[in-house]
C-alpha cells in the first residue's frame, strides 16, 4: 500500500467540529468549560449525538453515562473495535483535551462512510463519563466503571462539592442510560493531545504511546522543634522546614539520577500554625514520583528513603514517608500499538515511541481490552488551559494515524461503491 | 560593699506573688491565658493593683492603660527610675513572661519598704499595656505609645479579631487612665525569662542584656512554571518549589556564615493553587533574618540576594524579595548595662552579656530613656507555652540583681530604721 492508497480524514471537516463544539461552554479565555454532567456537557453530549445520527450511528447510553455510537460490522458475532476519548472539560480547559478523541473518531465513520466502506468488526466511538476528575472524583470514572474497576453504585453515590450525586446529575442531564457496563470490546483506540513538551521540542509529529507510567504518591513529614526565631542560635534549632528544603532537593537529585525516565515533583508543602518569626515545628509535603517502569520508581523510593534517614539523623528531626496513592505502570497491547506505529509509518509522519504521564481512559481500558493511543504535539505542551492549541495538521495526522489503524484492527472490507 | 552587705529580695514572697498571680487565668495544661483587657488581665491588673497600694505606692493609669505605682524619693525634681515589664500573656502563655518582671519591682519596692530605705530618686513600676499582641496588634504596643513610637489616636482605634477597639476594651476593663503620655523618665529597667535557651545551656544565671538585635522580615517569591507533574520531563521544568528549597539551604548556609549571631528563619511557605501532581509555577516564603549588628544583617541580605540571583539563573526561574519589615538593632545605656552587670558580680552570680532575641517593651523604651534589661534562664529554653517554667533560685537572683541595679540608680539613701 503506498501512501496514495491509504484512505485519509478530512482535515478541514475535523477542525470545523473541533471548532464548532468549542462554542459549546466557550470561555472568554478562548477555553472551554464544560464540567462532567453539567448543562454545557449535555449541550456538548447532545451535538456529539446529533452528529452521530447524522452518520447514522446507533447512539446507546450506560448505566454511569458513557455515551456509545455505533457502526455495524459485517460479521455480527465480532466485537467492537471502540475509539473515543471524553467531551467533559476541566474548569479552565482548553479546546482539544478529549474532544479531539471523540471527533477524530466520529471523523474516521464518516470518511468510512463517505468511501462507502465496510469493516468486519464493528466499529463504536465512545465519550467517557466524568475523566477530568474536576467535578466528581475520582477522574477517569466512566472508564473505571466499564472496566470494572470501580463498582456502579459506588461511582453513582459520588458526589460534587455542592453534594450533588453522580446519580441525579446523570437523571438530570439525561444520560443515565440502560446499557449493560463492561461489553466485550475487540481492541480500543484513543487519540489525545500529548499535554506535554516532549513531541513538539522533537519536532515529532506523532506519538505511538506504549502505555502508562507507573505513579507514586507519598506523604512527607518532618518534624523538629518549634521554637522562637530570634531567641535560638542556630546550632539549638531543629528547623522543619530547611530539613524539608534539604529533602526536597534530595528528591531532585535522585529524579536526575534516573533521568530520563524518572520524575519527582512536590506540588504542595505547608507549616502547621506557620508564623513568619516561628521556627517551623514540622512541615508537610507530598511527593509524586513517576517512571515507566515499577522496579524503577519503588527504587526511587527506596533512596528518598535514604535521603530521608540521613537528613534526620543529621539535623535530629523525624521524618515519616506515607504512601498514598500507587498506580503500576500499563503497558498497552503490543498488536494495537503496532498497527499504530505502522499507520504512522505509512504516511511517513515523524514519530517517536512515548509513554503517557498523564491519567487516560485508554489505561483504564487496557486492563479489560488490547489499547492503543495515538498522541500528537500540543503547543508548549500546554494543556488544562484556556490557552492549550494544536496545530490543524497535527490534528490531521493524528486522525489519519487513528483512521487506518482502526481500520487495519477492525479489518476493512471491500468498498461498497465508488468514490 | 560585700555580698553580706547587698539588699536582697525575698524568694520566697516573690515566687508566692508570682504563682498567686498565676492563679488568674490559669490554664489546665499548666499555664496561663490572660489576653491585654480581657476580664483575666482585668482581674490581675486589680491584684497588682491592690498589693502595689498596700506597699503604699500611688497608682496611675495613663491614657493608653499603661498602669504606674510610684514610691517617691527624697528628690521632689527628679524623675522616676522606671521597673516593669507586662501582665497580659499569650493564649497558651506560660506564668514567667512578663509577669516576673513586673512582680520583680514590687518585691524590690516592698524589701526597700521592709529595709525603710529611701532613694533620690522615685520609683515607679510599670506594667505595660498589650506587650504580647496576641490580642491587638502590633506587639509592644503601650510602650511604643509611651515611647512615642506610636501616636495614641492610632492605638486606641486597633481592632481586635471580635472588632472590639482598644478604647472599648480599656473603658470595659476600667483601664483608661488620664496620665499623660511619654513622662519624663530618668531610666528603664526590665527582668525577663531569656525566652531562649542560651544561659540553661552554659549554666550561667544572669544575662546581662546589651540591647536587641537588628530584624529583619522579608517576602520571597519563585516564579517558575506550572506544568503537569506526569508529562513535563525533568529538564523542561521551571519548578518554584525545587528553587525555594535551593534558597532555603543558600539561606540557612548564609546564617552560619555568620556564626554565633547570624539568625535565619523561614516561618512561613506556600504554593498558591498548589496540586500534588502539578509543578509549582509559583513558592513563596518568608525570610525572618537577625544580627546583634544592622551592617551585618543587611549583608546577610546581600548574600541571599546574590544567591536568589544565582538560583534564579540556573533554574531559569524569577525570584522577588521584598522587605516587609525592618528593625534596627537598639544598643542598651552603657551606664545601665553597667549597673545590671555591677550587681551581678557583686553577687558572685555567672552572667554573661547577651542580646536579646526577642522584642521587649525596653526596646521600645531605649528611644526614650537610659533602659537595660536583666535575663534569667527559663526551662529548655521554652516561652510561649504553657510549660513555660523557671527555677526559683534563677527568679530570685534576677530579682536581686534587678534590685540593686535599680537602687544604685535611684540613689540609695540612709536607712529610715533599722531592720
Amino acid at each position: 500500500m503506498t501512501m496514495k492508497d491509504l484512505l485519509k480524514i478530512d482535515g478541514a471537516r475535523l477542525w470545523q467540529s473541533l471548532m464548532d463544539m468549542a462554542e459549546i461552554g466557550a470561555t472568554p479565555g478562548g477555553g472551554v468549560r464544560r464540567l462532567a454532567l453539567t448543562e454545557e456537557d449535555r449541550l456538548g453530549r447532545d451535538l456529539f449525538a446529533h452528529w452521530c445520527r447524522e452518520a447514522n450511528l446507533t447512539v446507546s447510553v450506560d448505566e454511569v453515562g458513557n455515551l456509545f455510537a455505533r457502526r455495524e460490522g459485517t460479521n455480527p458475532h465480532a466485537a467492537p473495535v471502540l475509539v473515543g476519548s471524553h467531551l467533559d472539560t476541566q474548569p479552565h480547559g482548553g479546546r482539544f483535551d478529549g474532544v479531539y478523541g471523540v471527533l477524530a473518531a466520529l471523523e474516521l465513520v464518516r470518511v468510512l462512510n463517505d468511501a462507502g466502506m465496510a469493516t468486519e468488526k464493528p466499529i463504536e466511538i465512545v465519550s467517557w463519563t466524568n475523566e477530568e476528575g474536576a467535578r466528581f472524583t475520582p477522574a477517569m470514572l466512566g472508564s473505571a466503571v466499564f472496566a470494572g474497576a470501580m463498582p456502579l453504585a459506588e461511582a453513582l453515590a459520588r458526589r460534587d462539592a455542592q453534594n450533588v450525586s453522580l446519580a441525579d446529575a446523570l437523571a438530570v442531564t439525561g444520560y443515565r442510560g440502560t446499557r449493560a457496563i463492561g461489553t466485550p470490546v475487540d481492541a480500543y483506540f484513543e487519540a489525545h493531545i500529548e499535554q506535554g513538551p516532549v513531541l513538539e521540542a522533537n519536532g515529532t509529529a506523532i506519538g505511538v504511546v506504549t502505555g502508562g507510567q507507573a505513579i507514586r504518591w507519598l506523604d512527607a513529614t518532618v518534624t523538629g522543634m518549634t521554637a522562637h526565631a530570634g531567641t535560638t542560635p542556630m546550632p539549638y534549632r531543629k528547623d522543619a522546614l530547611f530539613a524539608a528544603a534539604q529533602i526536597a532537593l534530595e528528591l531532585e537529585r535522585i529524579a536526575e539520577g534516573y533521568a530520563p525516565r524518572g520524575l519527582a515533583t512536590i506540588g504542595e508543602i505547608g507549616i502547621p500554625d506557620a508564623s513568619r518569626n516561628t521556627i517551623a515545628g514540622q512541615a508537610s509535603f507530598t511527593v509524586d514520583l513517576r517512571h515507566h517502569d515499577d522496579g524503577e520508581v519503588d527504587a526511587m523510593i527506596g533512596a528518598l528513603r535514604v535521603a530521608c534517614a540521613q537528613v534526620a539523623a543529621q539535623r535530629g528531626v523525624r521524618v515519616e514517608v506515607d504512601t498514598y496513592w500507587r498506580s503500576p505502570a500499563t503497558p498497552f497491547d503490543r498488536a494495537c500499538v503496532a498497527l499504530v506505529q505502522d499507520a504512522a509509518d505509512a504516511f511517513g509522519y515523524s514519530c517517536e515511541r512515548i509513554v503517557s504521564g498523564a491519567g487516560h481512559d485508554a489505561i483504564l481500558l487496557a486492563s479489560h481490552c488490547p489499547t492503543a493511543m495515538v498522541f500528537i504535539p500540543c503547543v508548549g505542551g500546554l494543556s488544562h488551559n484556556e490557552a492549550e492549541d494544536a496545530l490543524p495538521e497535527d490534528v490531521t495526522r493524528g486522525a489519519n494515524v487513528l483512521l487506518n489503524a482502526v481500520l487495519a484492527r477492525a479489518g476493512a472490507m471491500a468498498t461498497t461503491d465508488s468514490h
